[in-house]
């Protein structure tokens, strides 16, 4: 017998060199519930991240998968049907299927941490699922992995929920379908019933729009010519004229097409399975108001619906049966829905600035070949006053294709733009760095030859 | 061995006393598709009935469960996947679990036509789901059997579906959860997308409400303190003090509290089975919008989607994708649970006749006890010229109660009313008979003593 | 409106003709078990029949689908996973997809008898599975209907069920994969543990054979070359050498192929919906040891497991788990399939009589054309002191096939036999009438223009 | 906004100091297939591992789940019914749940090695299941995680499969349920017929026991009066009296309850979506008789089948069916599970030394407290010219309890057992060490206050 240590070879991406934060947000749901725990963790360098569920007593779970695409940990064990309450965490990720580690490694992080072990009856139950987040929306691919996991774990504490852009839904969008490409995140609502509580949480990543209740889309970057206040009816009425070219050809041409809405709903109420599944069932089937369309091909539609078991309605003798709950929840995963839109960067404005007013000077400091990623560079060239980009590497940068050069045009010193349909700055203001669209959902691309130090 | 003959016991219902008949319809729709025949199906009795959805070149089919309750035939073979078209028909009947035999029968009928054999690539297959139109809507327990959906299948014909309360639909209703009460039925729409044909066909016997696109209710006795024109998410934002008194309790005393919409969707495009599935979960997925709230568990929903295979969009390189498919057909569907809902009887207006006017005389040839079923009877006694009306059997006759005479107060001189949230009449226009709600919905009691032939 | 009463067409079989009776059975499972009532019904015409599960206080049930080609109702609702035992009966049948009328029909006449009723708390339930007995085994396509059905329910009664060919085994075969032909049936076994009562019952028709524990076949008709004691390891280590010619073609060529076996394991413990789900999935999952092949792609094995719920176990603080009674089921499952082998007809003897002896005279009065159903007839002629069949109509009547005449051996005055694997007796006892195989099996065929008294 | 670095929390568990190793192993299935590559895996520390299977041209899979206690990763995906080949990797784990990381990891070493990558048509998908290896036949709960998974991904090769007790099954055992206690292991077996490949790969580590082809048991410690040649139907008609004492308890008492046997069957032959269901769930099926008994409540089994297609039976004009390569799949598999079975180490002799023999001042050298693992702990003490032994930790350490020292006894100058039913080894050849059942399971303890370098 020969035995010999496996040499790691190195990779394309290093993981490695990211820092997890947690990201405490602006704008949070705070409910009072401390049989639920919440974490939120990002890899700003995507950006992209994970959201955790934790329930330190555990809980009995439940799930219902509607989309075409899902990526799941754990669901066969779900669907045996036990209720004995063992789920220790749900866990929501983007990085698509790569995504799926961060649900594997809070399992064993509640096992190295020594909150589970090995013994049958305490086995950690980690189960979870993922988002699409990857492909043209973001210049790299680094996705959640189980250090973020793990850390984001640890981080976890109850009564704060992120909403908009954070954790599993850092970078989420909706409305690919209609070609919308509005930027999305995490929404979160919660709802208390005399002593029933009931929260709801949904990573919104639809290939539909997100609507409101008075039937208007939440969010769109729309077509020029249609109207200002968009409603779902008009769009699916005007359907498929009013799909975005080539989104919906079975080709793969479009590689925004992936989307998932992954989602959450927790009750303290002690519910058999069968009423669990229900609950969930139910939940689901509701969300085809909210995201439009919903459970498409593209979509990976998973949702859990757990029951803390911590109040036991049949000997409260409740007059709010579970068909109540069920009905209530669906309202509140739809308040959950609306509360991941985060607020739209605005298109950008006409050019501020005349072109004559450059200098050529100026404009030459910028030229270089940037790097994003092992999948995309950007080449600055500067002629005449004015200022050009091309992509380089594999995949195209936004408005910038790698076919031709497209001018940026001035809105400041350092602010650039492309017009058309979505928003695009590009912002030279760090020496040796490509800002693109600066502010949340940034992508930082560095001058070839420039050191990190810089 | 010995061998014996079983008798047959003599059975509460005879339903072989009962009159197949086709009813055209007034309101139907028209369409163009030769690879579907449609019948339907009823007893005026009841009524009650059934839909039978033939397939004469056979056709691939899936299938999609999501209520809480519901009633099929041979699903199982369905989720095989097997990529062979199969499929003969698909039913949909009333009289709830006991509506399973029109299912069968309509295999049956195939062999005992001739068109199916015994052998094994030539078997019969009809699939099915049933709505439950029984307890307090009806006065009596009449089902659709095998008689009656044996003749539907054999008056099949293509091109024609009726509108409105008829076949399965016949007694269906709507709105159970908020005391609406609506009367509802079978509602069926038609697509033509270059030569893609779509058809969407659905018996709405949903607890939630109909909701136009609009967000109105499309059909509601409404409590009297609610707005005139009713949407649905006011009624869900008032939930649960919407919901009508005792609707949603765990216990059983709410009989009218199972329902369920059993739809089909038809395509001509050639599927395979995984493309067919996911049709079918994104359709009924959809119809948590047009149906508020959908799949509850006192809901049986399940859906059929059906691929008649005739045209091959992979070679008729069409711009039309799965995708395109599945969103249009979604829209179909709402059109056709839309134009499920018949006219609603107008609420009685304010007694026409003072009671003084009335003779003792004339209202006491009116007294008696009038049968509707072995479940109810109704006994009319006349007093001080006025008329009262209590029920006698073993449940109440809508409004009519077993615990105490209501008075029927005149509209004209052989109609009467009990006032109320729901349109209540009672006719005494045929001698020995006593009509409730005369009309389509109609239930007839028969005094006891009169002679079938008065 | 019009209206248009529905005019029955005539139907190539007519099965109102047929008369159900009750096959009380020489070999009989005799087992104390008030809970539990047991109808077997046949039509000799087929011969084909039913057999009915009747639990007079209700009880909860699941299922578990295995084979290639199923045949099911209502199985949708057990999924669900409700703890409210709602069950009223499982019935089995012949008759493949057809005879799924025969599992409708006893829900209607739970109804029709005033047993159940149309109040939903109250509604009938009644699941089942069907075997495939057509094809060529069988001379008619007569299968188990609604009067069948009803009939052997009202004669359901506790504590005895048939063994062997009986009921939905009435013609069940085994073996086919092999070539075997084997005739079966249905069996069943009860063991009782402390308080903890466990019935398996199987209507054994697998494509594979049946295995006694000693690993040897309990019956097949085997190929001359194999060896007497036949056993299964033997015949699988030959495979597919082992396989009958034509038989695992993907073509249609062989009709025989489709098979299945139902069963159903019962047990008094109060079980949760879980453990009843486990106990359906360990014991099918045993059952590939009694049955090889088993749940193949030409199988429809379906089992259903049910729980009366007499016997409390948790109260009973039993040493005997749940684990138990999964392992213990699982072999009182194989002993109710070997309970199921009937004994087979010996393989007709060498012809007894010389062809000399006959006379020429006594064999023409044979001569004619004898119908067994509007797809097989048989015509036999005299010539030279030999008797001849040949196949007339639209199928091959076992060894007489359609190409050309077959010589009949004579093994007395008026029977004759064709030599080979299979036994084939052919009898011309009763006047005008031709009699293959006769006894339990038997197919009668009628002279034409023989009257029926005759 | 705040950002905020999270800190990592020190961990019980140590698994960063563990070195992943390839282990070649003695006995192993060689066979022709460059389209599958296989890797195993292995903490020698643990002992416990992780397989993986590769496919480097993609393939279409399906999966069958019938254990009761399954771990499990994107399953839900695989049931969708895609026809498109996207299988990269199916990994296979000890570690129960916390093993789930191997499969998650096998997905992201796809990406981080630039072999797959974001693109929604080029994504990573890995899927796979897990044994349950810890509880008390292991004194540490040291788990395959993502280091161990990457390293044997990177590591895998074609052709080769290690037999017996490597890569997942380091630490398989099988027949807890009979008190058995064998130790196990993964097995695989291979066969080509025509052009058509099969292979058969299994985990195994069964609650019940190993059959034999000729029904004997393949491996048991087995209790003194039982036979030697134990069979499987004399073990279950003895049962329960067969089943080892408290081992089926409903209570949490016996650890070692939770099993798995998890297995993949692979052809080359291209299979559609519903045939290659077929061939998962009647492989699946036929494992009862190979394993006995089989899929029980603390079993948690798993089946993948997968078809590389890279053979076109269709177009081959094959006679060998799709019906033929189930049945012959079915063999292979079973062939695979009896090469799971590892040569079991023999009973230790009577002790070999007389106790006379020893001298009171060598035991001493022996004396000392030894640690395992965080939980297990053995305390050494020497009296009276005999040694003894305790467990201190928070378990037992094999036969050596935490109530009550036991006399170890001699069976060389450093060897020493515990006479019983198991084999019990206790070692101290190695200075400050204790090695427990010294070999290819052996459990290492050291001796408190000695450094490792000793």
């Amino acid at each position: 017998m020969t035995i010999a240590l496996i040499a790691s070879r190195p990779t394309l991406a290093d993981q490695a060199t990211l820092s997890p934060i947690v990201d405490s947000a602006d704008k949070v749901l705070r409910f009072d519930w401390p049989a639920l725990h919440i974490g939120t963790g990002e890899y700003e360098e995507g950006p992209t991240g994970v959201t955790v569920f934790y329930f330190p007593h555990r809980a009995l779970a439940a799930v219902d998968v509607r989309g075409g695409g899902p990526g799941t940990v754990n669901t066969d064990y779900l669907r045996l049907g036990y209720d004995t309450p063992e789920l220790d965490a749900v866990v929501f990720s983007g990085g698509s299927w790569y995504g799926l580690e961060s649900i594997t490694a809070v399992g064993t992080a509640l096992k190295d941490d020594g909150i589970r072990d090995g013994t049958w009856t305490n086995l950690a139950l980690s189960v979870g699922a993922i988002i699409y987040d990857l492909g043209e929306r973001r210049l790299n691919e680094i996705y959640p992995d189980k250090r973020l996991a793990q850390a984001t774990f640890r981080a976890a504490q109850p009564g704060v929920f992120p909403l908009g852009a954070h954790g599993a839904g850092r970078f989420a969008k909706t409305g690919g379908l209609f070609g919308c490409n509005a930027y999305s995140g995490e929404g979160g609502a919660f709802r208390q019933v005399g002593e029933i509580k009931i929260a709801a949480f949904a990573v919104v990543n639809a290939f539909g729009v997100v609507a409101r209740r008075d039937g208007r889309v939440a969010a769109c970057y729309g077509d020029v010519k249609w109207a200002k206040d968009l409603r779902t009816v008009d769009l699916l009425a005007a359907y498929p004229a009013s799909r975005k070219a080539g989104s919906a050809l079975t080709s793969s041409a479009n590689e925004s097409r992936r989307n998932t809405t992954v989602s959450l709903v927790v009750t303290n109420e002690k519910l058999n399975p069968a009423d669990l599944q229900r609950l969930a069932t139910h939940v689901h089937s509701s969300m085809g108001r909210a995201l439009q369309p919903f459970a498409t091909e593209f979509d990976g539609d998973v949702l859990y619906a757990v029951s803390t078991g911590e109040l036991d309605a049949a000997n409260a003798a409740s007059s709010f049966s579970t068909l109540d709950l069920d009905v209530t929840a669906a309202e509140v995963m739809w308040d959950a829905i609306l509360a991941s839109v985060p607020e739209q960067p605005a298109v950008t404005q006409t050019p501020a600035l005349a072109r004559a007013t450059g200098k050529a000077a100026d404009l030459r400091r910028y030229a270089g070949e940037y790097v994003f990623s092992p999948l995309v560079s950007v080449r600055i060239t500067a002629a005449q006053n004015r200022l050009f980009a091309q992509a380089t590497g594999a995949r195209a940068a936004y408005a910038i294709g790698k076919d031709a050069p497209v001018e940026l045009e001035p809105i400041s010193a350092t602010d650039f733009t492309v017009p058309g349909r979505y928003p695009l700055v590009v912002s030279f203001q760090q020496p040796g760095r490509l800002v693109m669209n600066p502010g949340h959902w940034e992508q930082i691309g560095t001058r070839k030859g420039t050191r990190r130090s810089d």
